[in-house]
């Protein structure tokens, strides 16, 4: 038994634990042999492959990055795209493919599985947290503890200067790493996408702060938006997916709060310093788990299933159910949280 | 109304999260006073408070510890307790108390709860995860995080120096630490104290990887034992839990390595460093939603109950439950990180 | 004796360790009593006092921030401004003052001292470490330090994802925050106020990078600049200091790069994160040692000196020589860094 | 001209920076070629060699350990050592060599040198920070950072848990690690073997803190000890440095506070921890300055000198010099911290 593995889409710490869990379990326990498919779905696609196999997986549990690279290669747009995915497939006399990733490097997956009869199984992979039938992504966790660190750091400047600290963590569809940071880093408010915010309201968070001398902490999802008609904008400021472009809703949100409140506001853009580098101790043992049981289902050609978290156990789920639906923020829980701003 | 808060056990990163959660609920939408009681059950026992409301609670988030105290003080096994702590509820006008604990506080709470009709709800806390009934306990995941980095940091040196590095974490029961920590470490071998441990399997671990040219890194969980007769120990050398005293498990196994294999062998013993400082983002937020959650069952008058985390879930089991068994690693988990081994 | 104490200028970590060792060896050694002012110049100036003793300092050693607040407040520009200091520290009964802030903040403490009798004693601090006659500012460490783990951070995602990573950090008139954080990181290009950059000059030290199949990690000082004519700016996209406003040097470099090797880049601004949070251990040592040995140049009564460390030790120079001149990038010294460029 | 280089003693982050920035700078600035040799002078005297040039040091810059390897041994101890040196160098064609290393790895390469005409020039290395002629070595920094971290942990069990905590910090001959990691975790009482302690001034300070309702920390470096009979020591529980052996002088001290004072007392021994792992961003850059410092002494065939920090500079001093004094602890500089005892 040949298997290929690939990761795609985002960076997301976690992905060369996957590898490594796999390739261990694959071959000491199964006696398998692995061939990597470089840059996502692009490997299989164009035939790029690596070397896989235990002396290649030493060593990069803690590493960040995939050592397989990645890219948002679609492979079903491309010219004869399936064709050439399994003469490739069968050239290097790969059986089964493990696909390590989020949206739409599963949902390729899925329609493979389904659609065209390529054996692959899934691995859920996307800081963001979005992905339905799973508990949790590794790389999730991660990326909150570093926008909480950041968010510790501010604190203080906030306090010592009574300036408001407006901090933008990823999150364009999701507010996931917005609420978790935000909850545990005790920010004074926190405004995801799920819920357009009112800015006379977080004006209002701003000032009942200031009040007992303290300072307001805002984290704010890079895909949140204030309620319509709050925020003007000009010609050619909105990109594609609608949200604003080049400065961000983290530097409009500190204008803003600045001209209603006449209060000093300083923005901080974490950006990809949430996606990369080592591993939290949860995320090593969330994709080292993935790993181990992406090799079982392989073993018992559960083809088309995405391994999951469910509580602490590790199940399986069809691609297609998992990719179908992205999982956004509660509403209870959102309002949860609320008893913590202002 | 008004609650009634108390800490006890050993020291648990999130204890201040809890407080501070409740206490902010409690006051902003409930409109509940409260009580902090000093020193875990020697608070209500003897009658020693100190003044809990926002002001007091500020700030408290990020930090270790616990701003109430803590001790092992059991009520129970004290002339009248039972009566004593009643008398102090009522004369500090207290209707329901919040007891954040593991096994022993919590027993406790289930007993004056079920028994002597005391209005108790429970939060549980352990580092050590070993409480059932809940998937995840707070301060068990910077625990974890703590002893990861410090296995990051034993590779290089295990690398470079071809020496065998042995790390004793904490875990007397359970080897939730040692499991977690290993995995995510990376560690040649995991020894638990579930499972007695035979010395010539580890020695062989050790063989193999310094084969290839590696050196290993073994983690103990402190409660950890070789089996039968592989441990000749004089007199006096085990303690009151069978544990071996002063020197420890680790320096043994250190120890009995390098006679076995004649490597050189060392051993770091990270002790209270597991316990203290600042939580980790999941254990911020985890002892933020307990907080939350446990003035909700004192507002529904559930007492007796404990929160507990299923899933993203945070739900309500019977204290008496909770707190009857130890949750200690299941063999099948335990099987599963055996293909790292060696 | 009775010395007062006050903390100006941007936020910086150690401040409260500086203020600890003060009042604890003014305290317990010499027998002084002190007093607070809050925030800057401003508390002296408007008689705003804050309590100064040993409980008040207790715990502060690494915190973030200042106790005692901050602000840019000038008072040589207020109205009256030095006979309502001398009032104030008359009324208040003070009869030395510990001035720690940056060139501004000692900038005034000079003048009051040297030209008004108004016995001060600088330590001087800034996270830039662009003071002069001091080795190193406490702060500094701290801040290289964070923006270190954030390019450690960047560096998979650059790697995994062939993309340009942009990294812009603090520095508008000297780059030592750049130099030393891009040398420890590893950085492909370190751009310093110091000297113009050419942004073709860049542009070929990315692609060289991206033939080795490596990607690249770009270190930008705030203050950077491009050569002559390779910045069109639209009106108002200048601020007062002539640097880019808004979306930063970093944005524009990246979107130049992205346009000119048409590689994807994206960017990175730490902001405030770099100023705020608890010191590093270098940082706290630095603090602590200036603390100590501000209150022995009280005791000596060595007004108009501010302490400065060099190599190991800790020495007094004039405050005027120390604010006369801001310390910059020696051009050696960035020479030395460019057999990483590329 | 080809370069040799090695890495002697115990594991120090920084040794992999010195190695890179040495073969940038070699090949890419003078076009020298480099040869490594494996585990410190076993290398050269063994003939063990491994490839470096610069897709060899590619990544290394923040990995501890070192990528030559390391060993004590001693090659003028050595039958035919001096010999066997050179005819391995002249084999391989080497013409001068970079040795890396702490009093002993250097004393070596300062005999070679000086006595018998072998073309060396030196780096200091060492985690304790006691060699003379620089003001700091690499490593020290991320020692004591890791040190002080362990030091903030431990705070809150103390204050919460009302025990005494003992941290057993490296130092064997010299208190650096002990003395700046005690300063910046405030510590209330640091013990050097430099100077020996009195257990009752110690159970004093320990007293003193509990009275203010704090817990104390003790910082011991391993090789101090307290005044003589102080200590009731059975046969063999010294080792030949007049160490404690086994359990340590932190177990001991903890042991001897709780007899003493009755209070509960716990003991950390951070072990090897302090010796790995990634170096931090200070440590980094004097490495980095170190290597390419040391190449410029072999272009200036500067044979017998070691490159040294004075201040902010790098500077070259006579190797034999630099190993022929430990560097202590000055006794003022240890006064200056009793301030914060008790």
């Amino acid at each position: 038994m040949r298997v290929g593995v690939l990761t795609g889409g985002g960076d997301c710490p976690g992905l060369n634990a996957v590898i490594r869990a796999a390739v261990r379990k694959g071959v000491q326990e199964y006696g398998y042999t692995f061939t990597g498919f470089r840059d996502g779905w692009r490997g299989p696609l164009e035939g790029q492959v690596v070397p896989l196999d235990i002396p290649a997986v030493r060593g990069i549990l803690p590493r960040g990055g995939t050592v397989l690279g990645s890219s948002r290669t679609n492979p079903l747009t491309a010219v004869d795209g399936v064709r050439r995915i399994k003469e490739n497939l069968a050239k290097h006399e790969v059986d089964a493919l493990i696909a390590i990733g989020g949206e739409d490097t599963l949902g390729v997956a899925a329609r493979l599985s389904d659609e065209y009869g390529v054996p692959c199984v899934g691995v859920p992979k996307t800081i963001d947290n979005d992905l339905s039938a799973t508990d949790y992504t590794f790389g999730f966790d991660t990326a909150v503890n570093i926008a909480t660190e950041a968010i510790d750091r501010l604190h203080t400047t906030a306090e010592s200067h009574m300036r408001v600290l407006v901090v933008e963590v990823m999150g364009r569809h999701a507010g996931w790493i917005a609420l978790h940071s935000g909850l545990a880093g005790g920010a004074n408010a926190i405004l995801i996408p799920e819920q357009r915010f009112d800015v006379a309201e977080v004006c209002g968070w701003v000032e009942s702060r200031f009040k007992v001398r303290y300072a307001p902490i805002v984290v704010v999802a890079e895909g949140a938006m204030p309620k319509d008609g709050q925020m003007v904008l000009k010609d050619g400021s909105l990109d594609s997916f609608g949200h604003v472009r080049l400065s961000g809703v983290g530097e409009w949100l500190a204008k803003e709060i600045e001209r209603r409140t006449g209060k000093e506001a300083r923005t901080t853009v974490l950006g990809h310093v949430q996606r990369g580098g080592t591993p939290s101790a949860f995320d090593r043992w969330l994709a080292t788990r993935f790993g181990l049981h992406a090799i079982e289902a392989v073993r018992d050609q559960a083809y088309g299933a995405m391994v999951a978290l469910r509580g602490t156990d590790v199940v399986r789920v069809p691609l297609a159910e998992a990719t179908a639906k992205l999982k956004t923020v509660d509403p209870r829980l959102y309002a949860e949280a609320g008893v913590f701003f202002g």
